[in-house]
């Protein structure tokens, strides 16, 4: 049994929900289907949920906002009309526009509950569809999948209880319809999970069924090698393993919601990253382990803004704790770490850069000078990060030879390695203005 | 004006106390003389200093001592015989030994008070046969020189004072000989700097004259580019810079100690390490900067006995804090941490292994389980680091490409790599058994 989840481009419109029909009815063991809100139609369109944020915004600022609400309206029954279902849910869609709208709760639960309403109403719209082309399916709210999270509207923790729940749907009867990116807390109170959080039902929903496999339908026939604004037509991925998805999601990999992976990964579910629009491509699968095989790279990732703060000190490494130290003046003012690489008598923070405003970065060079009594303080902005991924890679003679050779070729200097930490990553900082130069030769050397 | 230190195979006996007369006599700018204890006078000889040692054990635990003094005694005499000088220094250092044991201070104040008799001694004897040879030259005791250090038997840190007390030496007439290794507190009592602290004491009184060199004369020709017993006859060094001294005294090259490098590389004093017994060799000179030249890399170091602490949690790089906790366990624990690498959801702590006892390797476990309820914890012992060194290593591309390039065709597996994070130096972490052929290839790489 399958777990079948579909992004905002694969239900965009009637042509792309049409699609989803085929291909739900095409395997009879995807029962669960959860689905986005509808994305965009081509490259200039809008997104349903930008545009329920936008009218959250221009309520909150009692500004004019019914051209926004017709325009959300309009998209809904265009789609419907298409469809050529019959259904009140464009009537029902307005009524609860209007009642959140002028309704006292607080702007954040607002601002969730109008959120919501893209997902689940291309859940009610996509349920009726397939039940119009004979399919037995249903629409299937969170709160009666037994979904319940944390109460922190915007950014939803799951709860361990939703997995038992969903499991006891596992034995009812047909297609379950669920929208994603939105649950209840223990108290009925809708919440959104992070944006791009229809992964994450996805991923809940497989991880509580106990299905054989989650499939996450997208727009791309897989997920590639190398980001494809840097290198024409890359290879695809056939197989990754969660570590090395991970390793490449948080690099410029934005294909698949990092955190969206972890229920399936706790769970041991693969996951198949397929399109929508060629669902016959094998496209790429996510599982626990993988065959070695005598390439070990699969992907290289890449990623710009960062900067690192250097601090030197003599004899640095004899002070018992000036690394802890560090990174708790980081941490004080509420920034995270990427890397922090230490030498003898240095140590380098990496950040990404937008982290570090001008009063932050005031406050924390005082604190180091002063608590610190460092020798040396030094920011150095604009840096890449370039990742070469792959299991396997930090137990084969000479990965990092290639590698270097590779980014030496391309006539770009290395400002910092670090691999080692990462059993299946490889780590490169370099400036961000040689970061296609660096891709694009480390791609032919491990892929060409 | 310079300060010369003699080192324990320097004064070890009579042929080479006349070594130090002769480089004392030909050079008249040699004004500041600084002594270690004598040292071995062959392979398999003994150490004054370990015999102090032992005494102030055997004493402690109340066994026989009186073979102990006699040799001590015996090894004076000796020196003073050969040296044809007169002097009751074997009596009042047979009186000191007596007063010292006898005496009721605390056991670590009397065990510092014996190590410094080595030195003291031994300036004594110096002073002695420098006027015998002509030379207007006095034995200095560091109380009288000013040298003001913390309470802290057997790692006595200095006070700034001390060089504003030296500085007024600077006029006074003829040679001083000034015992290394131990000083004063403000109450006037004797503690020793770390073991080898002759190197710290020459460090401070060069600061304090503000020499214009400082002179460490050692038993070999100048610091050599790699560990000679895993290269056969290496190049020498003729310049390094303070930072490249560090990282190369850090991991292996044990030519000079640590610490000692501070009062010289903060006054900018520039240092020589030459030989004794071959002092017309130009020797290698520390300094703080070196005219760039096309070859980057000045040594390569390395060291066994590490092992590296591996956490793997999924999402770890979401939790802020998560790496400044880590390194709290270890501080709680008093173990220094020598690199902290971390990737995504991985973070490393790499240790000198003899710091992991049984019992706290069990309590840094159980924290790290406990606390920060990692996925996965491994410890990977046997580790050896390899430093690459030089200035300006960090911006000439290419020296990454080589130096792994050199570690492949070793055929030996790179388990790390960290740089960026000093600007001198490029560390590999490999296997211990491994390190002869990476560091003969690397040698051959840079060297040949």
């Amino acid at each position: 049994m399958k777990v079948a989840k579909f992004g905002g481009s694969s239900v965009a419109n009637a042509t792309q929900i049409k699609k989803v029909g085929a291909i739900v009815k095409g395997d009879s063991t995807r029962k669960f289907i959860v689905v986005s809100a509808p994305g965009k139609r081509h490259k200039d369109d809008f997104k349903i949920t930008d545009k329920l944020i936008e009218l959250a915004i221009q309520h909150n600022q009692n500004k004019p906002h019914k051209n926004l609400v017709d325009t959300i309206l309009n998209r809904f029954s265009e789609i419907i009309d298409e469809l050529n279902i019959q259904s009140n849910i464009v009537y029902e869609l307005e009524q609860s526009i209007e009642s959140i709208l002028n309704s006292k709760e607080p702007d954040l639960i607002k601002m969730d509950a109008l959120k919501s309403l893209g997902e689940d109403n291309s859940a009610k719209i996509i349920s009726e569809y397939l039940s119009s082309i004979g399919l037995h399916a249903a629409y299937l709210n969170p709160k009666d999948a037994g979904i319940l999270v944390s109460n922190e509207p915007g950014k939803a923790q799951i709860f361990r209880e939703s997995y038992d729940n969903l499991k006891t749907l596992r034995n009812e009867e047909g297609i379950f319809v669920i929208p994603g990116f939105f649950a209840y807390t223990m108290d009925g109170d809708l919440v959104t999970f992070s944006r791009g959080g229809s992964d994450i039902t996805g991923s809940i929903v497989a991880a509580g069924v106990q299905a054989d496999l989650y499939e996450n339908f997208t727009d791309v026939d897989s997920v590639y090698a190398v980001n494809p604004t840097i290198v024409n037509q890359p290879k695809e991925i056939l197989t990754v393993t969660y570590k090395e998805m991970r390793e490449l999601s948080y690099a410029g990999f934005s294909v698949f919601h990092d955190e969206a992976l972890i229920p399936a990964f706790k769970a041991g579910i693969p996951v198949c990253i397929k399109n929508t629009n060629n669902p016959n491509a094998p496209g790429t699968m996510i599982v626990a382990e993988k065959k070695p095989n005598e390439k070990c790279v699969v992907g290289i990732a890449s990623d710009v803004g960062f900067c690192s703060l250097y601090v030197s000190k003599y004899l640095m490494n004899r002070e018992v704790g000036f690394g802890r130290k560090l990174l708790h003046i980081f941490e004080d003012e509420e920034i995270s770490f990427e890397h922090a690489p230490s030498g003898i008598d240095d140590m380098s923070v990496i950040i990404r850069q937008n982290q570090l405003t001008a009063e932050k970065e005031r406050k924390i060079l005082k604190r180091i000078n002063d608590e610190l009594h460092a020798d040396m303080v030094k920011i150095h902005r604009n840096l890449a990060m370039v990742m070469v991924v792959g299991e396997g890679m930090t137990s084969t003679i000479g990965v990092a030879q290639k590698a270097t050779t590779a980014i030496a070729e391309a006539n770009v200097n290395i400002e910092m390695i670090n691999q080692g930490s990462s059993e299946v990553s490889m780590m490169f900082g370099i400036q961000e203005i040689d970061i296609n130069r660096a891709v694009q030769s480390l791609y032919t050397t491990f892929f060409e």
